[in-house]
């Protein structure tokens, strides 16, 4: 990296990316956890999540950005441009996780941009454009069913979703506001899509195509789109041993028939278009081993960088949920909780990162992001783009989730170049 | 009731029982319930069954019955009979309910066998042989998967599974100390057969062939059997989005299957056998939308009166399991929790039930229990039998679970004449 960055001219010492340094932080970061649950849970609104975040609070102003927490809760960390008026560029990602999940998704982002800042400053190497470091608040679904709450926030596509109620009844607006953020000056945007130049997030593959191409870094094409459902069936509580088998309405039966349904669905990729489909969480009630299933609910999701398949797919899902109500004389209800659609990647970033990583002397390779990110959502305000590091075994969103440390550095550094090139360039 | 009494010559005076004191008494014992769950909720071990034994024990000593709790915590009000050195002649049933239950599984049986003490005295009318009365301790599977603890334990066969566990990992001898029992004395049988007559039990039908047939009183020929088994699935937990349909292994797929499965093999009669097969529970982890679950864990019940069935949907379920563990490379472990075979009512006590129901001049239909109760297990101790009184559209384990006023308290007159009868004749 120093060397390649010397050859690009666009540092003039021989600062570097600290890969203990910054894997040690990770590792810190992943410590701060609900000890209760399998793997480094931390999840949204969390008594550990609160805590992790005053950690990367204390980072980010080590590193020296100034930092401030928004109304929607994001993390926000600035680093003053050397030229007044210009735009900003935001980097980032998040640093909540999923229950059982593990210690990169989101935080090699978050924490490699706040040493992406300590590196520059290292250097004396300013910009001059004022630079944004983002701890989005929740990426990861949490109990109110809903993923990115900051980045969400940020274009101010939040406010409609404040209502949606937990398990317990609680609202995700009153969970903001516990959590010390000010959902009710959520009407409007966050960020004036003029005063920002582009994002870009670096985060794990979580898939294991660059682990089987041996390349070490990914340019992203395509952020798939995601739908999720949620479906409740309502059947009759009845003795388990008096209901003879004709005469049941056996919501877990029916949940099973969509559960299995959905699978099926998503096997299908008609004209090569892939597209993949998951019932991760089922509940059913009243729950007795001698009682047939009276209520259930499930969720399901959809995913693909293709518009056409989630359209299939979800039509699919809804005439599968209207066959099992039928037959089954179950009342079915399907609402879809949210619909984002695919966003492809910024032409003008992606070009950039794919010269970035050219500069360095690495491989790399274009391809689709099969999760959700946050830059999904900051792409419908300004140019976004992703880069990638590999995922060892492709595995994510549970402990085993892996990068090597040099993985890592080496996504920051081509991160840094990408960067310090957009700032030279100024447009895209 | 009392004029057929009179005929029989059994009674002296005209002693009836009172349909709205025992109804009264009912709807009393309903309102001893868990608060936040639906329904009339009265679990083992919770505080309002705590309550409402208090209640029942108030109820038993105002009846005039000598009331003590025995080390496995089951309820027992005495009578003394006339004659000394006769065995005792038992009654009774349960107070505890499923989760989301009713108001008279159990109940009836239990505070009609009081209302049957309070006629008795009030008619000057007592036996030659000692009445006991009992409420025993948890007929209905608990959190530790187990059904009918207090009946078990009267003939030695609760202490093998004092050492079962919770999901919180309590034990059942843990829980049983909390609740005031003495597990540690459960080594060998409380009752001694050969102090014991015969025990009838008068419960609801919890099935509608009583109302089908237009028809107020059932006696029991058998007793199903029931088997439970609980299947854990594991599977690996993957990002749901990065993980291709190809590459899963899905512990709520294979879990799915596992259910329909069931369902199919308990749709088979060969020969005309019948039998129901239910999955009333399952869990799934991690549980996030956008996890592919790891790890399923379902509790699947088989029931027949007939020994053949069960043995051959057993087999069933063991090979759907291994099938589906080989096919999606999931880790499957079957594991047969409880396992109790199909009882035959005592062929005496159902004559003297049958003769009993004709001289109140009532119609009566021999039919199959496809509930687990208590009588099977004393069944392994001495003569046993079981009197159905109809069940409003055969809905039990619900909210909705229904007998009319009149209905119980013929069912109570009809014991009494059989309890009456079984004291006159000494022997069955």
């Amino acid at each position: 990296m120093a060397r390649a960055l010397l050859r690009s001219g666009l540092v003039s010492e021989t600062p570097r990316v600290d890969e203990e340094r910054l894997f040690s932080q990770l590792m810190e970061l992943a410590e701060v956890r609900e000890p209760e649950q399998p793997g480094w849970t931390r999840r949204t609104f969390s008594e550990p999540y609160r805590r992790s975040r005053q950690l990367v609070r204390e980072l980010m102003e080590e590193a020296g950005l100034g930092v401030q927490v928004d109304v929607a809760g994001n993390l926000l960390g600035r680093l003053p441009g050397a030229q007044a008026g210009l735009p900003q560029i935001a980097i980032g990602s998040h640093t909540d996780t999923v229950a059982g999940g593990g210690r990169f998704d989101g935080m090699a982002g978050v924490l490699g941009a706040i040493e992406l800042v300590r590196v520059l400053r290292a250097a004396g190497q300013g910009l001059r454009h004022p630079l944004l470091v983002v701890d989005f608040l929740g990426e990861e679904p949490n109990r109110f069913g809903l993923s990115c709450l900051g980045s969400r926030a940020v274009s101010g596509a939040l406010e409609p979703h404040l209502g949606l109620r937990d398990g317990a009844g609680e609202t995700l607006g009153e969970a903001l506001s516990a959590f010390g953020a000010r959902p009710r000056e959520l009407g409007s945007a966050l960020w004036e899509p003029d005063r920002l130049l582009g994002y870009l997030e670096l985060h794990i593959e979580q898939g294991r195509r660059l682990e089987e191409a041996g390349v070490p870094l990914g340019v992203v094409t395509a952020i798939c789109g995601v739908e999720r459902a949620e479906v409740r069936l309502t059947g009759r509580a009845d003795h388990a041993g008096t209901t003879p088998m004709g005469r049941r309405r056996d919501a877990l039966a029916g949940a099973a028939e969509l559960v299995l349904g959905l699978e099926r669905l998503a096997a299908e990729a008609p004209g090569g278009v892939p597209g993949v489909g998951t019932v991760g969480r089922l509940e059913v009630l009243p729950g007795a081993s001698n009682v047939v299933p009276g209520w259930s609910r499930l969720w399901a999701e959809l995913r693909s960088p293709e518009p056409s398949w989630l359209e299939r797919a979800a039509a699919g899902l809804e005439a599968e949920a209207r066959r099992v109500g039928a037959e089954r004389e179950l009342e079915v209800e399907l609402e879809w909780i949210s619909r984002e659609a695919p966003v492809r990647c910024h032409e003008g970033l992606r070009r950039l990162l794919r010269d970035a990583i050219s500069e360095l002397g690495q491989s790399q390779l274009e391809l689709e992001s099969w999760a959700g990110h946050d830059a999904a959502l900051v792409a419908r305000l300004c140019p976004a783009a992703m880069l990638f590091v590999p995922s060892r075994g492709g595995r994510s969103h549970c402990p085993e989730e892996w990068t090597e440390p040099a993985q890592v550095a080496l996504g920051v550094e081509a991160l840094l170049a990408a960067v310090l090139a957009l700032d030279r360039a100024g447009e895209v």
